[in-house]
């Protein structure tokens, strides 16, 4: 690694999409290292993104880092957990500048997609870029799973898949499927844009305090197998059985553990009701929940338009936002 | 066993309650003997009833049975049930006659109670006090199963534990505290009168298909001792606890089975999360829900009041019934 006063440092900035599991992560075997129970499978959402650009400040040292979210200085826990990521980043540089950080979101929090996959996937693009560092794929990914576990898997780009791994060296996302493999669109049914009481990161902790937990793991490189299978042969009605059952599972550990959480509201259960009896009479539609109470309606693409009409004349159902599979993080300008 | 002809028949009418469950039957080890795949634990439902006359008719054999429900002759799949179960007693009593059953509930049905515990322990008792045989409670309670597994909890009075035990000979429900013993209420927000989609006994055969039944069922001897030991010492914080865990945990395994099943209906979500509220707040009530949709806000008798109130407002509550701690099942003309 070449000492720092031999880097050419130059502000960088990366886009990063969020995305939606259909076979989801919850529970890690290690915290600190945000390794995760089980692997995992995602899709990228088009359209929404993250746009980070970081800046590495030769003059100042660490501990002063500045980060701007959507036009407004962050301080307190949110600058620290920004701030221990680029410590990471510093690490590999071999350096201990400070960094200015400002990221934007096209897409509103409380819009029912979570923006730390988007957000650390950006920040990890863009901080490393920025430094120097000419980070391959899966370094990257390794990289950005220690800011949000679900942030390796907006590194690669369209069906990813994230293996739970032996260590940090092999925990890391990567695509199975290119956006243009299979063209599904998420139709998102927002039911409620309050600020979710549990927050991802202190339910992980919570996973396994659920008896059905190690049970959940124990299934979960079938329900990979399933997954996978059905996304490379497009298979809709095979992926539409796995991905509920798996956001099933998932919302079963989560109402099990002490405290329990329920993120369900009652319109979460209609969507889901609804969509499930749209499915068998023929439309190519299922749901999946993440940690809040927004309903994630995967369609084919042609029964997308039928879906979000379906949806919008639901009781208790505020917006519907659509999304298409997306592309990997990449550098805006560099 | 005395022959036939020295039994001094004569019509006999008993009376059951039906239960809920605080700790939840679902899944059986054997199907055709009911030896359920986890112990129980319920409390009796005083007020509402089965009614049920047995008349053995020493003219006729048996396969020609008659059974009136609420007033209408029942017959196909209904009837045949009733068949096979009086097949037992015949076989206990050594005759063959057949029977004349007229059965009555004074709770309607869809009214979010089962009637079927409340069925065959009423069944159970007339049939074998008409036919001259005079069981002894857990001997009793051991026939209530075959026709109904969660009928043994009907048998005995108050607060009952059924046993999984390890064959027929063992698996029956004893009391574990008698009605007086905590002056509990089960205040039932019914949110939907349909018939469920899927009944009890296929259902059960379908629990095995979740990747979750195994860890529930392992977990249940624990969940037996918190809930017993609340009961023993009236300590409602620990019974709200331990109630919900295994009402989740046994939606968690509806829910997960192929093909799953969603019992609860949106009301259903929204009634317990008002009540966790409520109970975070102080009111001591808490919730279960079996096989329907209908929510069992189990009450400390001077929170009954007020959380009858705030159910009968939520929206979808279409009905509010009450229920104090029952008896045993028992002979009424005698």
């Amino acid at each position: 690694m070449p000492p720092a006063s031999a880097i050419a440092l130059r502000p960088c900035s990366a886009q990063a999409h969020p995305n939606i599991a259909l076979i989801k992560y919850w529970g890690n075997r290690d915290e600190a290292l945000r390794l995760p129970a089980n692997g995992s499978i995602s899709m990228n959402l088009a359209g929404l993104e993250t746009r980070t650009s970081v800046t590495w400040d030769e003059k100042r040292v660490a501990r002063g880092d500045a980060f701007n979210l959507n036009g407004s200085p962050v301080t307190g826990p949110g600058l620290e957990r920004v701030s221990a990521f680029l410590d990471l980043v510093r690490k590999m540089a071999g350096f201990d500048f400070r960094a200015d950080v400002v990221s934007v979101n096209n897409f509103p929090a409380g819009a029912g997609i979570a923006s730390s996959a988007s957000a650390f996937a950006a920040l990890a693009l863009a901080a490393a870029k920025a430094a120097g560092l000419d980070l391959a794929e899966a370094d990257l990914s390794r990289l950005a799973r220690r800011g949000s576990g679900s942030a390796c898997r907006s590194v690669p780009g369209g069906f990813v898949e994230w293996a739970a791994g032996a260590s940090d060296a092999d925990s890391f996302a990567v695509s199975i499927a290119p956006p243009e493999g299979w063209p599904l669109v998420d139709i998102i049914a927002i039911v409620s844009e309050a600020h979710k009481s549990t927050g991802s990161t202190e339910g992980h902790a919570l996973a396994a305090t659920s008896p059905l937990q190690g049970a959940r793991v124990a299934d979960a490189p079938r329900r990979l197998d399933l997954c996978r299978d059905a996304i490379l042969k497009r298979d809709f009605a095979a992926l539409a059985e796995v991905t509920e059952l798996d956001s099933a599972l998932m919302h079963a550990v989560m109402m099990t553990s002490t405290p329990p959480l329920f993120y369900w509201h009652a319109p979460t259960l209609t969507v889901m009701q609804e969509i499930r009896l749209a499915r068998a009479q023929g439309l190519a539609a299922c749901c999946t929940v993440d940690a809040g109470p927004n309903v994630h309606v995967i369609c084919e693409a042609d029964a997308a338009e039928a879906a979000a009409r379906l949806i919008a004349d639901m009781p208790g159902v505020r917006e519907v936002r659509r999304a298409q599979v997306g592309g990997p993080a990449h550098i805006e300008s560099d």
